[in-house]
């Protein structure tokens, strides 16, 4: 069956959430947003594409910092209201310069930091 | 320093998503909703408990179906507008009795299944 990103279930601004797991380690990288069109364009570029909800645009990943990210596998959910894409990450994928955003966890109550930002 | 659900960045629902991966295998299992409380419940008992937003209430990972998530880790993101879980998932996180949610690949355009029910 060919695939149409209409047939994914977008919320009320038309938005999908989005997780980046890295191939390589496994790693859950980030989550961001997509609408139908820039789930369409990842999969035709093979460049995982955003769409930014604060600059109201389309977010080529690594456009501008060379931080991209190579669609490996677009899968969704089984309420087709969630996408994974499985990525080579190039350098960090988080802004702050460090290999994931998930780099805060709670444990014992307090807030511990998991990993520094790369050296670039 | 000691953390307060709260501090999270919840949508206009009050609501935050929330990854769940799977600690043994790295596989992303599925993605759901929390609000603060619980947030606040996932800490304090160490079971993932999310908010059901069709039943519009809280949502013990397995209390009905035994495939319950037990918490292993609790991370957000560098925007503090998403969680990652990570968990001892007991038994299918899907619903439909897959191991994970995310079980449908798009390859080459066509709609690909990755993995069957398991055997009850």
């Amino acid at each position: 069956m060919s695939f149409d990103p209409q047939s994914l279930r977008y919320n009320e601004d038309g938005l999908i959430p989005a997780i980046a797991q890295d191939r390589a380690s496994g790693e859950v990288l980030m989550m961001a947003w997509m609408n139908a069109e820039s789930v369409a364009r990842s999969l035709e570029t093979g460049r995982v594409t955003y769409w930014s909800r604060s600059r109201q645009a389309f977010w080529v990943k690594g456009e501008s910092s060379g931080h991209s990210q190579i669609l490996v596998d677009f899968r969704y959910d089984c309420d087709r209201d969630c996408v994974l894409v499985v990525v080579d990450q190039t350098g960090p994928a988080c802004h702050t310069n460090r290999r994931s955003c998930f780099y805060t966890a709670v444990r014992a109550g307090e807030v511990v930091e998991l990993m520094a930002p790369e050296q670039s």
